[in-house]
């Protein structure tokens, strides 16, 4: 019989129900405990044998729990995965890695020494249609370009933004490792930025639009364009372009009919927002975490690839502040 | 806390084990047992406190099983159906209700006395392409044309081309029962069939090619072409076209990207067979049998649909080996 | 210096004027004559050197006429093509050849006694979607089925529908000829008609909406389905489909660009009716009539050809009379 | 009776050529000179009735002559457009007016002088999906984002790039026009770029691959993919984004058919290259030339116009060549 993961929750907000819907699925994972602020009210019987736990020690110590699945607010993670990394858990942790570079190479120190798996949630590195371009790369023979048009169907509240790291470290942050993720490691970051959905976001030092170029070490050039509000809805396509050819996605429709009628032939607008998008990556990153754990599979997005998705988005930080296009180390 | 639907599963072949696994997974049921010749070998393993039984009078004399699902062989279906209602079962049974019409219409007699629920497994109804058409079809005015496009990757084997019924009671009764649904009720039927995939499928009297037209009672006009063999891929479309427009579905392909080479634009294939395509339906159609059950809602697909379905095909039938026109009583 | 055809155009219409500007930018033409029974107020000025004449035999006893274009009402076109056949004229004629069988066959007679070149105006043959299906038919093998879809944007006048031939003579007949094109002979026609747009047009012994089946002598079935109305525009795609795959066209829309919105993904209508989508068919046809003049290339739609078309619109006419399947001899 | 132009053609090169069909092909045109340095072999017998100089002066004396049209070597357009505008021919130019910024300024003073018409030639503008953008920019509201792509289907001759200007000069300068035409006027330029088809091409300081931000004074943010060689063919694609949605063209297909076989679903490549692509723009460019002067319409792509695509093909040089963002003034 398979040896099953024995996994804890850490904080148990919108993601982190997410996570545990996929795990209690996936026959590789058992989850042993949750643990948050505050219990909900149905807890036990919603969940009947799982633990609940207010403290994040509690877990550590517990030699019941195998990994650790973590979800709590960026500022938390570094302290979190060196925790874990010392108790010698596994761990997921949602993206990004954190977000003050000393707090995250102290975490980085501290996985390094422990030697448990570290697994970081770009969650769209296991899209189906990614995965499919990741694959067939050969097919574009020598990397040329690289575009990525990312938009958010509508802008966050006004207090999300206040605290929401800024347009880089929040949402492009996924683009950057999608790029890092098709055609290897960046060498510069430019960024062109500018408050055009909502003027007021200048305030927080922001932007809710964004077209950032990159370079790679093997020479390809890169774009990505950002927004905050495509009002058709969540657009997500990448394109690969190379010295045998072109690889593209598609952003995939609410509904697969189209009606024509006197106004034109009318296909459904994008689905809304990166849970009807990306549902199933949740599961396939949760899988591929079990897979290097149980059949020490190599680790498809590590503690490495957090910490520079983080430097880049600190770097196009510092291009949009400047103007001036920042080097990576 | 909700009630469950305590189900057995009767004939655990292919298509029974997709049921269990949709039976499974969905909180409404409760898989209490499985009927079935021959035991698996590590049933018991893999389905701890599900009972297996081989004796179908077991499971209707038992009183811990509110329902049963019904995928045995077709031949056996009017009477496991007779039996299941006579002993207050309700049913789910898989299409075709039979291939004879005096056993089913003495079995549906006997499900009308029982006043069990029925549910027929045209698995396609709950298809979320098809559901969307049907949703919409106020949008295309009154109804005038119906076009389905229904063609299998490949031929079946000798074997089984020999027992199946032949293509109208084996493969077009799925469109036949698409037709129903999305137009009502149909008057005429004419079909033009060849045997052009492989001509020794003549001396089952069956065809792998035929263009089946319907009238409507509502006036329009319907038309089904269908293969035992497209090359590419299952290829499953349907358009409605009326007085105010038009509306269609695509094909699902494999791969939702595009490849852009030296030889042209490539996308992938349609998915490649009905287990893929429609996997989702097969969730779909169980979760409105439940609801049925729990909660009243009309029932989706009723035997009287079963029986109209295979008069339809019985009526194709006689139209390819007569050429002649066959009014549907 | 390239050797001109001298040719005059019979009947100055709506598709009289298409030709003549077509045979005016044509390098392989010169138009001499233009004969109608009403000369256009400004037809000097507009077409200097170009002689206008009211009486169709100065046409024919003209010398320096080498071919007539005729594109008069279809009543006329036997006699039209038996007289210009003997006065040696090479012949482009309008499609259909004629409406009585007895006529065109009398016309025929004399076109192979004289030997000159006719080509008849089945201008879909030259478009160049169907062109390249044509050229590429051998990609799907063996021939299964085909598909026609023919839908005309709006019902034309009362007036015209009284005197139109009927939806299989006026309309349908370019799809059987098409039909024949593709997949080459048919044995059997079979139609199911009715009047949807509008039931009036049953007192012309005649409906709007069509669906119609045939039989090839290679053993394939077609299906065409015609449309009076289809409220989102012309309406004009084939599907052929074999043992090694399918080709199929799309509809030519208005606009190439593609608008997302709040409401969807908003492409343009199709091109509103024949004169848009096919108007470089036009121009192509008559560069074939001028090679098979000049050069000596085989004809590439012959009088045989107009004549079958014209067997097979009759018969659909008869099957949707009597509802029972029609052989062509 | 309508006026007509009576024009020269200045340089009987490829785009002479394709200007003198379009020419004469245009009613609102006469041709009557025709200006090169070598006469053609049959020029009397292929064109008779035109007059063929070798001397430009011939045809600025000639009061015969309204208007040039002039497609000669980049380096004399300037002093070309001077003498034509002293002489009070209107002018057509083919873009760019010119490389040397000095000589453009001496050239456009002389236009202001005279008060003759100037159009450059950037074809693009009048591509019916790019004008179908440009005329519905309304649809997606406040502009946020243009995207270009531009590649070309294969490298020049290395002869061709060592004396083409640069690829920002000589290819991208349209995109930069067309960026311009849609979004208005452009504020910086920032490029990167590289020799990723053939890293021979830095000893021209020259790149074959380049990624271009723009800004622009209403506040945008623009971006344009240059490549010299697309193995698939001419990638030619504008996406325009807003407030309120999104207009996007496709590539046009060498042909409009698509097959579904054994390897996927196929569909023909871009059209090789940009005769066939734009053909048609070359014949309405001209159309607008003619009505400013018949008709006093506003010009459609002025001396000023030619003048800022120079300029921003001169920044992105010079910001390539420092890695600096470039303003324009």
């Amino acid at each position: 019989m398979q040896k099953k993961i024995r996994v804890a929750i850490i904080s148990f907000g919108r993601i982190g129900k997410i996570h545990m819907e996929n795990l209690i699925a996936n026959p590789k994972f058992h989850v042993t405990m949750v643990c948050d602020i505050v219990k909900p009210a149905d807890f036990e019987a919603d969940f009947p044998g799982i633990q609940f736990v207010e403290n994040y020690e509690e877990v550590l110590k517990n030699s019941e729990v195998d990994a650790v699945v973590i979800g709590s607010p960026t500022s938390l993670h570094p302290s979190q995965i060196k925790q874990a990394a010392i108790a010698k858990k596994h761990i997921f942790c949602e993206k990004p890695v954190g977000s003050n570079l000393e707090e995250i190479t102290d975490a980085f120190e501290a996985v390094k020494k422990s030697g448990v798996i570290v697994q970081v949630g770009f969650n769209r590195r296991y899209d189906d249609d990614f995965l499919a371009i990741k694959n067939r790369l050969d097919e574009i023979g020598q990397p040329h370009i690289l575009k990525i048009t990312s938009r958010d169907p509508e802008m966050p509240p006004a207090q999300y933004l206040a605290n929401s790291g800024g347009i880089f470290m929040d949402m492009a942050i996924h683009d950057f490792d999608m790029a890092r993720y098709m055609f290897g490691e960046i060498e510069t970051v430019f960024v062109q930025g500018a408050g055009l959905v909502d003027s007021n976001i200048i305030q927080y030092n922001d932007v809710d639009t964004a077209v950032t170029t990159l370079t790679f070490e093997n020479g390809a050039i890169g774009v990505i364009d950002n927004s905050r509000q495509a009002v058709y809805g969540y657009d997500q396509r990448i394109e690969v372009f190379g010295s045998e050819g072109m690889l593209q996605n598609s952003n995939h429709l609410q509904e697969n009919t189209v009606y024509s009628g006197k106004l034109g032939v009318v296909s459904e607008k994008p689905q809304y927002f990166f849970l009807e998008r990306y549902l199933k990556s949740y599961d396939t990153e949760l899988n591929y975490f079990a897979d290097s754990i149980l059949e020490g599979k190599p680790i498809s997005c590590s503690m490495e690839d957090g910490v520079k998705a983080v430097k880049i988005a600190q770097a196009a930080k510092k291009s949009l502040m400047t103007g001036e296009v920042i080097n990576i180390e």
